[in-house]
């Protein structure tokens, strides 16, 4: 029988995952100071090792450093947000304006996933049903990327108040890369294990969400 | 300024995140015996930790028991991988039909996952110019059972070789879900820290996939 003998993994460390995916958070509050040298490609290096359908690997990653491209994203998100905004539930609105939903202004990087459409790894396979599985693999890449991350002490943030043809545009990526999210990275301000739309009072906990129904 | 302490995450926890995920494995290869009572359900207990649009928290959990609705997603997956082989370049078909593409025969668990598009939860945050990231919060929620079940040396297999539409209907899934995956879990019959399409010959580690473009 082929295989090899896996690392094991004890008790401590599956609190310490579930710690982990307690605190994970959704961070828009960052310190300004810069991650280490060779930080970030070592948490791109982590979420490629996320699933992907027929071992495609379509994720691949935009750094932006420019200020002048920054600065448009920045915008492209302000009129995307306050579209949102307008379409809101006027009751809503009051707590809405207060929401700080991007860390795009203190973020010390900033780094864009995209999935390859075009790509012809995995030869199809596993997506003929569900083509948006390539996407979702992409997604898988952004969670290992943000396990990573926090696992180091760096929060990320997924803005995605952007409208997608616009990214690929300012971000001059392929047209044949999907764009998937837009994440800020750096050291965060605050910590809590509470989601920040939870402590906002925009959104707590669903008990729906874990019900599991049987078939 | 309010905030928690939160817990230490020290370098032996980071490697061995890296090695779980490096060691996470789409498994397709299951002993038949049981999970503890109780496990599954920590998984998704697990899963409902990952990060949502809006705090919106979509996904949907559908446990899998009956027999005879195990035989027609198996059927469903029969006909969908059929038809996936008639699709494939003439000169793969041999090596397609060699791959073992899902665990559906023997693993002890099975459950689908899907997007709850219906739901009020998160009003809508983030989520107008991208509603895909509504089921990319399903795909997280994938992702985090995923690595809890691998932490305690459980495997997790994604079948995508399924017809959503009918997905809904075998499994009597409301409409308004959306069917993001249908997930075999079990104790795996082998372990390796290489994907099994790339030791079936099929797909590699695509250098490409870990580049960054600067921008």
């Amino acid at each position: 029988m082929p295989g090899q003998t896996p690392p094991e993994f004890d008790k401590s460390f599956q609190e310490k995952l579930d710690s982990l995916l307690r605190w994970r958070r959704d961070v828009r509050r960052f310190r300004r100071d810069p991650l280490p040298d060779g930080t970030l490609e070592a948490l791109v290096e982590r979420a490629c090792l996320a699933p992907s359908v027929g071992n495609s690997q379509p994720w691949r990653f935009v750094r932006v450093r420019d200020g002048a491209r920054r600065a448009t994203v920045r915008a492209e998100f302000e009129r995307a947000n306050a579209d949102a905004l307008a379409a809101q539930a006027p009751e809503d609105r009051t707590t809405y304006t207060r929401l700080k939903l991007a860390g795009l202004d203190r973020a010390p990087e900033q780094i864009a996933v995209f999935c390859d459409e075009s790509t012809a790894a995995g030869r199809g396979l596993g997506r003929r049903t569900m083509p948006e599985t390539l996407r979702y693999s992409a997604v898988g890449a952004v969670f290992a990327l943000w396990l990573a991350a926090r696992a180091r002490g760096i929060g990320v943030g997924w803005v995605s108040i952007l409208e997608p043809a616009r990214m690929n545009a300012i971000l001059d990526a392929p047209a044949e890369w999907t764009f998937v999210a837009y994440l800020c990275v750096g050291y965060p301000e605050i910590e809590d294990d509470a989601p920040e739309l939870e402590r906002a009072g925009w959104q707590a906990r669903d008990e729906r969400a874990a019900r599991i129904l049987d078939r």
